[in-house]
């Protein structure tokens, strides 16, 4: 499984693409940032960002993208064109029929170092060493997307195992209920 | 000029188009309200926003945008959604190539009312005088859609002004320089 992750911004966006296959350590493919002049319009520096967005895609073809789900934190100024990039990488994940999978950062912590309250060198140190890199990947702003995607990577089966076994309980449920209507009709024959 | 107006949102997205020219009163051409489910992913729904307004665009053909300027307010729960439509907003206003301006719903109240505190009703009121219309533009979304249009339309030509006054100051500036400068080399000649 290839994924994209995305670390949301209009300035600077974190770009990591992994890939994982079961009983193997995922492989580093790319880590990038995406820049867009703070002095152009916002409406060119989305256009600019979906253009990326959508080579990238073409590039690298991910299974899935996974991006940091966005807050409202009153004291953050730049959270409304945070919030358009990761809609601008909501929309290309859709539009190009991907899995597309919003994760909050104590999820990324929590799935990358057993703690959601780790801190940014922990959890590069950890990233580092489960792709096996030298050192955390750069730029420093594609760390975090790097985390984003091997994050995904490793919920993605607990979540499909979740879903699954939903199913097979919601099947039991059926079966029992089939079995119970029978026995009825029997008596009632 | 056409104007398509846009007061952006996810679950309800208020849209509308006027077209006015110097000299007459502008007409209302469209009044109308995008909605996706509440229970849809973000990226369908984002992208179900897409597809409309890019129709919007393909169909009415307007010179510009206006779209109400989205801000960071804390005690607002759909402020990520409602940044993320007006991100798609842009992005399809400048894909198309067309001039997309934000104003703030205080300067689309004083535009149109002369008061930056006027209340829905007022504003309701004189966008339904400056139209010529018996009532209010329906659906209720949409009305706010409509106001911004008449905003930006009213706007433009003062925001225009503006900067060809700048023009010819920077020309007049240019040509005392260059006078000076001959007078100077009179002078030492």
């Amino acid at each position: 499984m290839r994924v994209l992750g995305i670390d949301p911004g209009l300035t600077r966006c974190g770009v990591g693409v992994i890939e994982g296959d079961p009983g193997r350590p995922p492989a580093l493919l790319l880590a990038d940032v995406v820049r867009t002049p703070a002095d152009a319009e916002t409406g060119q520096r989305l256009a600019a960002l979906e253009r990326s967005l959508v080579q990238y895609v073409a590039e690298y073809r991910p299974d899935a993208i996974a991006v940091e789900r966005v807050f409202a934190r009153r004291d953050v100024s730049t959270i409304i064109g945070t919030a358009q990039a990761s809609g601008v990488v909501l929309l290309v994940g859709t539009r190009a029929g991907l899995q597309v999978a919003q994760h909050t950062p104590s999820e990324v912590k929590a799935a990358i170092t057993g703690s959601g309250r780790a801190d940014k060198a922990q959890v590069g140190q950890m990233v580092m060493r489960i792709l096996k890199l030298d050192a955390p990947p750069k730029p420093a702003d594609a760390a975090d997307a790097v985390a984003l995607a091997v994050c995904h990577l490793w919920r993605a089966p607990a979540i499909a195992r979740i879903q699954q076994a939903q199913v097979r309980r919601e099947l039991v449920q059926a079966q029992a209920m089939a079995r119970a209507r029978a026995a009825n009709r029997r008596k009632l024959a």
